[in-house]
């Protein structure tokens, strides 16, 4: 099979397509061929050598979640027919032909859904739901906060709040970003300021009474700017730390507002999380792609032979939304 | 009723005892004859002008918690009989007499208890068993680092983590604290050392998997070093900020191994949730009052003519378990 390799630690050109052997399914696995991906922020740090894979999966092709139909069922895998549609996430082996899954860790893709939608959607539906729903414990009538808004992330977040009830704010680096998130129901943004810039927002969203939930891709300044933006109670989830790797907390804050901080990575959970997650977001987030009140937005387009342009146009921060990989 | 009465921001010496009405229960309420409190940090921080008590509560008296005999019912208040042997947490108002609180927010006292004892139990015990129990969510095998575990949430902490079959740690600043602390359940305790030294600490007992859940009550760098002592999808609970009001957070941990911070207070907590943390110590700390594997250690103890005497000592920081006040 045709398979995107990473030859070596580096820039987008040390990616290249290399023959690869057809992966074979085990006990209540399944064998997919992969019609579609999804470039992800891991996927450029795994290629620059600052992400390793864990254990299990391929350690030098990337890609992390697909769509494409099963050919073959493992020893004792009864739940998929040979063709059936199904998307999911993985550790890592998804920009390839063909990869092998867990039978259970896989969701089936309604008629609505093309394969290049349906390729795009785990990592970020999955990663949005699992951190507003089991790690916020998102309720309706609450106040969320997503920052990096436009990120493929960021806009799916904004949709399956809006779809819990919630009402959704964003912060993000340009307007133009917050307006392509403001179709997807973003009720009203911001972007960079002065310090204390997310509070004041904050404040003037909600009448002083701050913001429930807060979806964090950024890390760095941003938890401590998020933290005062906080309500009683309020929740901040990190998944991500693309702005820095450390901040200071306000431990008064903290007690006062009876505030939560919690970091969640979907890469490194085992089997039974993964399948978790999945069998989740099968429940309650694919109705709302197949009905398309919940759309992943795709922002480009490549072939799997055209990875490094990928790259290259994620690295550049410029998109809004999802960069597709079709094999 | 006497009371105690705060005249003035300041030390000690500002507390006296003066004459105040006896209050009168509302609908719902209970009049309460005082035997017996206890002197927390927060007292002290409201002598000292910096911890203003919350609305509905006297502002002048301190006081958090009580045992005592019920005295009079309010309109339609039918949970308990006059002569009914009652503790339970206040807003304020306790060093007094008699005090009103609602009929769902006192929890019965058994026979085994004396009022000293039932006294001192209420916001050690709830503080405890909330941060542990509802807000860590501790389960049975998990890995418990306690700091300030020579304290009287500390020592209550030790034990009831032991009933709920955690391995309890702790860190004090004296060796003498963390001996207290083994007589009632400690495997291993540390007293400060280099930047690092929870991590360090944390590694030695657990064979380098980490604690499950911290409970600090002393915030400052403690949260640093806490937070690099965690396992993975370990909690911290902060509970109070006498080391610092700042920290600084190593966001990679947090995702890495997916953490939570969470800070939380009582005394704040509206009605609603004080009623339902004291219902939760009835029903399942209560029982091991009564039949005495978790005590309430009781260091001195003073009536309430010497309320300024036991303020001292506190700030003293030499106690190791709870101060009593008798009426």
């Amino acid at each position: 099979m045709r398979a995107a390799v990473i030859t070596r630690p580096g820039g987008p050109d040390v990616l290249a397509v290399q023959q690869r052997p057809v992966p074979t399914p085990g006990p209540g696995e399944v064998l997919v061929r992969v019609h579609a991906s999804a470039i992800n922020r891991a996927d450029v740090l795994q290629r620059s050598g600052r992400y390793p894979s864990p254990p299990g999966v391929p350690a030098d092709i990337p890609g992390l979640e697909f769509a494409g139909e099963v050919v073959l069922n493992g020893a004792g895998s009864t739940l998929w027919s040979v063709g059936a549609r199904v998307c999911g996430l993985v550790g890592g082996g998804a920009h390839a032909e063909y990869l092998v899954t867990h039978e259970r860790a896989v969701a089936g893709v309604p008629d609505a859904l093309d394969w290049a939608h349906a390729g795009v959607a785990p990592e970020a539906c999955i990663t949005a739901h699992d951190a507003l729903v089991t790690q916020a414990q998102l309720r309706p009538g609450d106040t969320v906060l997503i920052h990096a808004v436009g990120s493929g992330v960021g806009l799916t977040a904004v949709q399956i709040a809006r779809q819990l009830g919630a009402t959704v704010y964003g912060t993000a680096r340009s307007d133009v970003k917050l307006d392509v998130a403001r179709d997807l129901g973003l009720t009203a943004g911001a972007t960079p300021g002065e310090p204390g810039w997310v509070a004041a927002a904050a404040r003037g969203w909600t009448g002083g009474r701050g913001i429930d939930v807060v979806l964090d891709l950024l890390g760095g300044d941003y938890v401590r700017e998020s933290v005062a933006a906080l309500a009683l109670k309020g929740r901040l989830v990190l998944i991500g730390t693309l702005a820095g790797l450390e901040s200071s907390l306000d431990l008064r804050y903290m007690l006062s507002r009876r505030l939560t901080v919690r970091g969640t990575v979907l890469r490194s959970r085992p089997l039974e999380e993964r399948i978790a997650v999945t069998q989740a977001f099968a429940r309650e987030v694919m109705p709302w792609l197949a009905n398309g009140v919940v759309r992943t937005r795709i922002d480009a387009t490549f072939p799997l032979e055209a990875l490094a342009e990928s790259h290259a146009l994620m690295e550049s921060n410029a998109t809004a939304g999802k960069i597709a990989i079709t094999m």
